[in-house]
C-alpha cells in the first residue's frame, strides 16, 4: 500500500518519458540541457525518495547489523527494488558483527542522587554483573586524558567532557569523535574501570549519541558509554562546584558472534554499455535506538528514488545504473569492504561512485575526482546542478563513507555535500526518526543524484584516469 | 559554593542600595521612576535567578511530590532562603499524593515489531502483571472517541491522536489536554483495556510528555500513557496504511499513599505595614523524568531572585514581600489549595499575588486584576515594564496556576505573560533540563517580578476591590 503515492507521482511523467525517448539519440548540448532541466524539475517535485524512507522506517524500523531488523531490511530492500521496476536485483552475503546494546543505566550516587541518561558505545563490553560504582575523573579531551597520571585515573570512571561544535560541513565531528573511538583504550591504559564521553552531538537534549568504539588487544577492555549533553552539563556542574562525584553504571551490552547480512543491489541495466557502471549507494543498516531515518534511510531513499525516476522519466540508461545498499556501515564499513574485495577485478568498470550518508539536508556543492577533461564535458551537469543551488567544488573528492576505499583502486568518485548544520543533533540517537526528514530538502537531494546518475550513464563521459589525491570533504 | 556568583553580583549594587535608602521617603514620580529604572537595569544584568535554578536542578534534580527528591527540595528551599538573607523562613505541611512512574514500555507487535517511546500519565494505574497485548483503535480526538461505538473499542487500546498546535500564549494546550485528563475515563466507558495519547507537546521528538490524568469512581480504572510525537507519527502511519496494529504495553506505576510535603515560604518583612503582603510564587515540585528546570525551577529562580534583588538593592520593603514555593502543583495544585484553606482569614491582607509557572521565555504583557484606580497609580510601574518589552494588558487576570483560586476570595492578582512558543517542546518531559533556560530571558523575568514586587510593596498602592471577572490568560 505504500506504493500508492509512488505510482501517482510517476504517472505524471508521461510527457517527459515520451520526449526523452524521442530524443534518445540527440547529443547536442541544448537537448542535454533540456533533458536535465526536465528531469530535475520532476525530481524536485517527486515524493519518491520520501515514500521510500517512510516505508523503511515505518515497516522495518531499527536495523542494527545482524539483527532481526537487519534481516527484515534486506527483505524489504529486495522487494522494494522489484516493486520499483529495477531489472536486476540481487544480494551479496557479508559476515557482520552482531552486538546488542542491552540496558544502559547510570546515576550519580554522591554528593546527591541524580539519574543520568546514557547509552553504550557500539561494541562496548558490559559492566561487571550488578554494575560498577566508583568516583569520576573528568578530562576536557582525549589529549588531556593522555597526559594524565595513572594516580588520577586508576580505579575511576573517566569522563571525557568535550563538546562538539556545530558546522554546516560537520567539521566539528573529527576533533571530538577520536574520544569516542579511542577513549576506552586510553582510559584503560591508566587503570580506569570505565569511560563515559560527552555525546558526540550538537544538540542540548537528553538523548545520548552512540557510535562505534575501539579496543586494543593488548589493553584491558572496559565499558564505554556516552552521556547526553544535558547530563554532561549536569555532571560537569557538580564537579566544577568542587564535589567528589561517585557514579553507578550498569551496562549489559552483548556480542552475539558473526551473522550473515547482505549488500543489496538493484540495477537498471545499460542498453549500450551494460558493463559500465554508475554506482550510487547508501547503507541499509542503522543503529538500534532510532529508526535510522537520517542515518541512512535518507540516503537509501535518495539514491533509490533517483535511479527509479531516471528509468521512469527517461527510459533505460545506456550504462548500467547500480544502486548498492551496503551492510553494516556503522560497524566499520563491513559491507563496503566486502564489496570492494569481492569486485576488485571489476572496479575498473565503475565510471563513478557516490554515496549519500549525511542525512537529508540540502546539497550545496559537488566535489569530484575526475580526470580534468571530464570536468569540461560535465559542463551541462554542473549547470543543471547550479539551478538547484549546488556549486561546483574541488576535484579531490573522497566520496561517502562506503566508497572511500575506491579512489585508491582508481575509481572516480563524487561527493555531493549536504548541509549538515543540524545532522548531529540527531545522529546516532533514538531521536533519528522520520519527522526529522524535510521532504523538500530530500527531493532536492534526489534531483541532484538523478542529474548526476543520468548524466554519467547517458552522456558517454570518460572520467578516468582519476587524480590520485583526495581530501576529506567532512 | 553555588553562592559565589550571587554574592559577586550583589556586591556590585552598593551605589543603588545607598541611593535607594537615601530616597526612602521620596514619593514623587520622578524618584519612583528613577528607582524602578535602576532596579530594572540591575536585575536585567543579574544572574541571581539563573544561579538559583542551576542550584535546584543540579543539587536536587527531579522532585515529584512526596518523593525523596521532594524532601531534598524542601530542605534546599529553606536553606536557600536563609542563605539569601530572607528574614522569615518557614514551611507549612501539605499532605500530598505520592505516585511513582516505574517503567513504561511499549512496542508494536503486529504487523511488524517496532519499539515505541511512551511514558505513564501522572496517576495512572499499572497494566496487569506481565503487561497487556491487544489491538489498537485510533481516534483523532477525545470528542471522536466519545462518539464511538463500544464495538470499535471494547477490549482494545485506544490511541487518541490529536496534535498540539504551537502558540506564543500556549493556546494549543487546552483543546488537547482534555484528552490527557479524560481519555482513560471515556475509553474505559467503552470497554478499552488502556489508553495511549499522542503527547501533549509541540516538539517532534521521542520524548513522551507526562501530566496528570483523572479517573472517575464509577468507571473502571485503565492504564493511561502518552506516546512521543515521533512514535505517534509512526503508529499513525501504520494504521493509515490499512494495517491492524497490535501493541504490547507494560506499565508499572504505583501509588505509595499520602506523604507530608511542604509549602516553603521566605519573607522580607515589611518595615511599615508588615501585615500587608505582596505574594509572588512558583511551585517547588516537578515531574520525575526531567530536572524541572523550566517547570518550575525557572519560576523558583525568578521570584526568589526578584525578592532577593529588591532587598539587596533597595533595602527592606515597606510591605512584606512573601515568596511562596508551593508543594505538589503537578498533582492538582495540592499545596496551593492547602495554602488558601489555611490562610483563608488572612487573604484580605494580600495586596497582590502572582505566580511564575510557564517556563523561562521573555515576558511580553502584564495583565492585572486591580480596582481601576490602581491602574493609574501604577503608571510608573507600567512605564518601567514597557522599557523591558512588557506592555499593559487587560484587567481580568487570573494569575498563575497556584493563585487561580485567590480571585474568588477577592485577592487582586497579576499575570506576567511569558513567551511560551517553545515551552511545550519540553514541558513534562525528561528533556526539561537546565540547558533549556536562556539566562538572558530569565533575567528579564526576574526584572519584571522585581519591578512588580518593589512597586507593590513600596508605593502604597491600593489594589482593592478587585474586579469579579477573570479571563484565562493561557
Amino acid at each position: 500500500m505504500k506504493s500508492t503515492h509512488l505510482y501517482r507521482s510517476l504517472a505524471l511523467t508521461g510527457t517527459l518519458l515520451i520526449s526523452a525517448c524521442a530524443s534518445t539519440e540527440a547529443t547536442d548540448t541544448a537537448t542535454a540541457t533540456n533533458q536535465l532541466a526536465e528531469l530535475s524539475a520532476q525530481a524536485m517535485n517527486s515524493d519518491t525518495a520520501y515514500e521510500i524512507v517512510k516505508s523503511l522506517t515505518v515497516e522495518v524500523g531499527p536495523r542494527i547489523a545482524g539483527s532481526e531488523g537487519d534481516k527484515r531490511a534486506v527483505e524489504w530492500a529486495e522487494s522494494k527494488f522489484k516493486e520499483l521496476g529495477f531489472d536486476n536485483v540481487y544480494k551479496e552475503p557479508v559476515r557482520v558483527r552482531n552486538w546488542s546494546r542491552g540496558i544502559a543505566d547510570a546515576k550519580i550516587i554522591a554528593p546527591y542522587q541524580q539519574k543520568l541518561f546514557i547509552t553504550a558505545l557500539g561494541g562496548s563490553v558490559a559492566t561487571p554483573e550488578g554494575g560498577l560504582t566508583t568516583d569520576v575523573a573528568m578530562f576536557n579531551s582525549l589529549a588531556s586524558l593522555k597526559q594524565a597520571d595513572a594516580a588520577q585515573v586508576d580505579g575511576k570512571i573517566v569522563f571525557i567532557n568535550q563538546r562538539m561544535q556545530r558546522d554546516r560541513a560537520g567539521k566539528g565531528y573529527g576533533p571530538v569523535v577520536i574520544g569516542r573511538s579511542q577513549g576506552a583504550i586510553e582510559a584503560a591504559k591508566l587503570g580506569a574501570k570505565a569511560v563515559l564521553i560527552r555525546s558526540v552531538g550538537t544538540d542540548n537534549s537528553r538523548f545520548a549519541h552512540t557510535g562505534v568504539m575501539q579496543y586494543s588487544d593488548d589493553v584491558q577492555k572496559i565499558p564505554a558509554g556516552a552521556l547526553s549533553n544535558a547530563d554532561a552539563d549536569n555532571l560537569q556542574a557538580m564537579i566544577d562546584a568542587g564535589n567528589d562525584v561517585t557514579l553507578a553504571v550498569d551496562m549489559r551490552a552483548k556480542e552475539h558472534g558473526w551473522q550473515t547480512s547482505y549488500n543489496v543491489v538493484g540495477e537498471f541495466t545499460g542498453t549500450e554499455s551494460p558493463e559500465e557502471v554508475v554506482l550510487i549507494g547508501a547503507h541499509l543498516d542503522s543503529w538500534d535506538e532510532g529508526t535510522g531515518a537520517l542515518d541512512d534511510g535518507a540516503g537509501v531513499g535518495i539514491v533509490t528514488g533517483a535511479a527509479t525516476l531516471i528509468k521512469n522519466l527517461t527510459g533505460q540508461p545506456k550504462r548500467t545504473i547500480r544502486v548498492v545498499l551496503y551492510a553494516s556501515e556503522e560497524f566499520g564499513l563491513t559491507g563496503a569492504q566486502e564489496y570492494t574485495r569481492k569486485h576488485k577485478e571489476e572496479l575498473g568498470n565503475i565510471i563513478v561512485a557516490a554515496e549519500s550518508d549525511f542525512g537529508a539536508g540540502e546539497i550545496y556543492q559537488m566535489d569530484t575526482l575526475f580526470t580534468p577533461n571530464a570536468l569540461e564535458v560535465a559542463t551541462p551537469l554542473f549547470a543543471a546542478l547550479a539551478k538547484i543551488g549546488i556549486k561546483q567544488g574541488h576535484n579531490q573528492a573522497g566520496g561517502g563513507p562506503d566508497v572511500t576505499m575506491l579512489p585508491k583502486h582508481g575509481v572516480p568518485v563524487v561527493s555531493l555535500l549536504q548541509d549538515g548544520t543540524y545532522y548531529f543533533d540527531y545522529h546516532h540517537t533514538a531521536n533519528d526518526t522520520l519527522d526529522k526528514v524535510d521532504p523538500k530538502a530530500l527531493a532536492q537531494n534526489q534531483a541532484a543524484y538523478a542529474l548526476l546518475a543520468y548524466f554519467m550513464a547517458n552522456s558517454g563521459i570518460e572520467t578516468r584516469p582519476a587524480p590520485k589525491e583526495t581530501a576529506q570533504s567532512h
